[in-house]
């Protein structure tokens, strides 16, 4: 398989993750998440949206959205959990990330990375997004061992990929205890790797 | 079932659209879309996000994020395949939906129904992205019959919501033939009903 693919990217670090659990082989494409005037040229015929990741199968048909790829590929694993409803909680805390979290979070840290000077209003809009996603989490996660319970699944990974980098834009995790002990518990799971790796 | 409802959501009426074709009833109780100073109260037990829509099952189990609803009523049903690479696609959608779709298409609307003035700099960026996606649509949709190529599927209902009501946002719809014609198709659907009922 090919993984078009971004090294800072979380939502890249996502798929890589679970891949490593799973020991699932894969080429890696580096995309620039910074000038993204060759996007429709080499995503325009196998992603509309245009984001990475996007993963080319085997069989060369694409898949597309880092929630939309774990739960591909984690369906029929330890990953992801048979009941119904539970796969349904999983599935909304993928939204929860993709909607509250990493619009906030990511792109803090993204304008950091890229060195990019945006509005004080901007700015703070993000941090007040920010900071909900964070204690909702961490009043989430209080009493709970991961996002589903006792059962770390790809809940956890696409939470984790974010979270876990939360300080590089500017969000400290100091004031979530919770948050901090499950993103101990996630980097303790067999298989698990880095982002930088 | 209870459902957190707003009339005027699109987020909203994707639950309830898929629940007409599904013929599934339930309670609907209003929740402010404008003034959220109540949000924490009413919804700080059930949903860490404070989002709607939020479904209160029969057996008092919670349920959040307009995408994950969808999943776990169509299951087993004629709106979401079988097939596992199908279903991916249909997540591909709805988060596409989620993150490239609604953040510009539905927040436009939002502040035109609520009054809210905003920078000219904040308007443009939200229409650049609308534009970015009903351009993704268009493509998609053009030589397709719904997203999924011939079979109408939640992916469908969770685009519609806020597309054919992005004209109320300021997005006109005349330069996307095929979107209108999918618009049409969706809405002849048995059982469709429109955002209003």
């Amino acid at each position: 398989m090919l993984l078009y693919d971004s090294g800072v990217s979380g939502n890249c670090y996502k798929v890589r993750l679970l891949f490593a659990h799973l020991g699932i082989g894969y080429e890696r494409r580096e995309v620039d998440v910074v000038d993204r005037s060759n996007r429709a040229q080499l995503l325009g015929a196998i992603n509309p949206a245009l984001r990475i990741p996007t993963l080319i199968l085997d069989d060369g048909r694409a898949l597309a959205e880092s929630g939309a790829i774990l739960f591909y590929f984690a369906d029929g694993t330890e990953y992801l959990p048979d009941d119904r409803f539970e796969r349904a909680q999983v599935l909304q805390w993928l939204f929860f990330e993709q909607y509250s979290h990493e619009p906030y979070i990511a792109v803090a840290r993204f304008w950091r990375h890229a060195g990019i000077e945006v509005p004080d209003s901007d700015r703070e809009a993000k941090r007040r997004g920010g900071l909900a996603a964070l204690q909702a989490m961490e009043g989430h996660l209080t009493g709970r061992e991961f996002l589903l319970g006792e059962r770390y699944t790809i809940a956890d990974i696409a939470l984790f990929a974010y979270t876990h980098v939360a300080p590089e834009g500017g969000f400290e995790l100091e004031p979530y205890p919770a948050i901090r002990t499950w993103l101990g518990r996630v980097a303790a799971q067999p298989g698990h790797v880095p982002i930088t790796a």
